[in-house]
């Protein structure tokens, strides 16, 4: 919603310089395009450029990192993380959607469910029996909760997003559409030529401030449980086979694949389409580079590169001499010939 | 539905050569398994030899690619570009289903929501506030359709898609089943050991004509939008992250994945389980090949290959070297073990 | 449910030493955390350790298998199959939830729907013209079940699984949440700048014991069947392009993609991500490793890696060589000066 300069500054920790502190900020915008009525970020100088002929009427930049150039008209709001305050400010400029403390007719709800204060439920939402939902959470239109399923406070459930029984999930927990949380995890055995299933009996459970992207699949432990820990953000289309343990504030970006009995330990990083085998340890802070494949453990703070995967400085030499492989190819028969005529020569 | 070979000659712009006019098409078929009363379609020499023994009543030839046998009761259709013939013949003998001009009772549509002539909304279907959908669109059995959303004329959204707030999407835009529209990109800012979200609210701009498979995922821009311009195509389980600008005719393949801000010029294909990094721009009708994994930007006609990707007559060398690679080593063993005998022999 | 050690041992066909047969057992547990009240099972020598000081009520071992340290209290379930008995335990123990023979309000059935006896239908679940559910299969909350579909008996489709008009499933199928069975293929042909559609007008038919994972793709055929054969099991986000025949008892772990056309034969293992080309064969038996992108027929029995992929063997030592090259390089370049010395001393 909108606000004045004034008011803005203040509730993003920011001095104004310049400009007219009762302008109107209607909306937040990026430093390329932002125009009149935006308010955007500075947080690198190689977009100074940007801001020369911006039309933004405000523009959030660090102490230390003036522009050298920009309009008169616009106002600098000089604070000491331009990010984080841009972050408030696009919170306060456009604020989420808010969902009324009420259950929709359409919805279906066991008579054993048992809901929190302010509790949203969505037309053509399900949710099984003996499940809770927390204070303040909202299942949105259509969203699948099975049973004996707790949500805890906060937590917004997008519509179509399926959790499967028995799954446990935390406080400000985000689950957008089409997730899948709690389907079987992938487990035969091979008797008289045919598969026979494994029942997959486990369940998942996710801690607090967790999010979880559209589509993507967290499967439940065979007989435990399948962990994700608090602070963990997981993209889009990501699977995550059962008996996973994750750890705490980990980030796996869009189709990385976890298969299964795996340790990936807080703050580890898997970039975009990475992929891990089974049972292999991730180690802290590790980061796997994008469309890495993992087949054994990586160790604390190592980057991994390439499939399979190694250390990247590793990774990164190969890479290189493989560029030069086929020059390679070219001299090493030069050198046979040379050799060759030198052995003429010694006749 | 069924016609006479003679009506489908007419509708499709070809020329009866043997058969009878009046034979019953029912269907199309494949021109390895076509039956009787089945239409088939002959578009590379490769294939003739199917013909000779098929019972197919009837198949489209390009004028001068006459096969050189086929049964005397078969009736070729000879036409200037058989392939689009007989795309026209599917369609004539395999009609869409056509949704009637109802709103079924089992919807739920927000008072504010505005509809065009000739729409249908399935059951469990849900519409947001304010959200507006354009003539002879079918928003098909349990599609969510967020608030402030704009579809197009002539649009198909099928069961369980997700369109997410303040989407806009053009005329003739076909949307699977399972697809999600608008959900938050994947951005955080990483302060106090825990990762920060930046909010996302943006939206999603969608062209005319465009077809977007199951289960694919179009996250909206964190400011401004994400954009798929007219024409493109996106086949199933695609993740295309936060401000992409996705062109015009652009072509990509199951798995795909396009991390966030790339620019995607118009008719670029790329191919199955490809990868684009962040900020990357792939250059008009570039061809990235299946799997590749794009780190820099592409030319033009550029096409790519490998992981990381490089222009395919660099990678395909490098390929051929690496199948080298293990004879090379026992050869240089072999040209040092010469060269220190003939440094003996130098002595 | 719980049962007695005694009625455990004997409906799992075991014979057992020790412990106390009256004891309850509640649930299955994992060898390194089962507890009091829990059965395991130790199937590999390696785990013996986990036993040592293991709380679990019983331990199913193989005949010749016995550990050499256990709890005294703990009962030994000896049997010749470990991994099938214990199997049968978790069924017993933890069953499958069941679901009445009745059709929610809620669900909205064409007229024509034809249902077998024992059949449940969920609330928001929809189901098309002149389709079929068979005998004691269940159709959970919100199944989208289009037109003349034919669905066996005793199958599961879960929340939000979406089967489009005509497809044909057999007996004993579980559908997961989020699949897609029968979207459209993805073919067009270019012409005059833009890529027109190829009708998708075939169907997608499954064998009996299919089991198909949360969120995977399975898109009919052009013209006729996508098909997959009985006791095929498919994992999550699973992309299955058109016209592709699957045969039976194969494996696709999670995320595999196979592009359109091909012949997947029976009994064929594809790990996860591994990515096939179109109109390629995998031979019966064939083993397609992790991540390995296949865009040539791979023969029966072997077992393909790396992407392009290659027999495993040929692989590996491509693999091994290329870790080697860039010392080879260094060597190479000493090769060369100490032929130039040569050269002089020839001199």
């Amino acid at each position: 919603m909108p606000m004045t300069l004034e008011e803005l500054a203040r509730a993003c920790n920011a001095r104004i310089e310049g400009g007219d502190p009762m302008a109107l900020i209607v909306s937040a915008g990026d430093i390329s395009s932002a125009q009149q009525g935006q308010v955007t970020q500075l947080t690198n100088a190689r977009y100074t450029h940007y801001l020369k002929e911006s039309a933004a009427t405000a523009c959030f930049v660090a102490e230390g990192l003036m522009p050298p150039a920009f309009p008169a008209t616009m106002a600098l709001l000089v604070c000491t993380d331009p990010e984080m305050s841009f972050i408030n400010a696009i919170g306060l400029l456009h604020p989420e959607p808010q969902y009324a403390a009420t259950i929709a007719p359409q919805a279906v709800l066991a008579t054993t469910v048992s809901l929190g204060e302010n509790v949203y439920v969505g037309p053509f939402a399900v949710i099984g029996e003996a499940s809770h939902i927390g204070d303040g959470s909202a299942i949105l239109a259509g969203a699948y909760v099975g049973g004996r399923v707790k949500i805890g406070k906060h937590c917004r459930i997008h519509p179509y997003a399926v959790i499967y029984d028995g799954v446990v999930i935390g406080d400000h927990v985000t689950v957008h559409s089409g997730a899948v949380i709690g389907a079987d995890g992938f487990g035969y055995k091979f008797r008289d030529h045919h598969h026979v299933k494994v029942p997959q009996v486990g369940n998942v459970v996710i801690g607090d401030h967790v999010e979880i992207g559209a589509n993507t699949c967290i499967d439940r432990g065979a007989l435990g449980s399948t962990t994700l820990g608090q602070g963990s953000k997981i993209d889009n289309l990501v699977q995550i086979g059962h008996n996973n343990k994750i750890g705490r504030h980990v980030i796996m970006c869009g189709q990385v694949g976890v298969s299964g009995s795996c340790k990936i330990d807080d703050y580890a990083i898997l970039a975009g389409s990475a992929g891990i085998a089974d049972h292999v340890t991730i180690g802290q802070g590790a980061v796997i580079m994008a469309r890495a494949g993992v087949a054994g453990d990586v160790p604390a703070q190592a980057h991994y590169f390439g499939s399979p995967a190694k250390d990247k400085r590793v990774a990164y030499k190969e890479q290189i001499a493989l560029s030069k492989l086929p020059e390679l190819l070219k001299k090493v028969k030069w050198l046979e010939e040379q050799l060759q005529q030198l052995e003429k020569g010694q006749d």
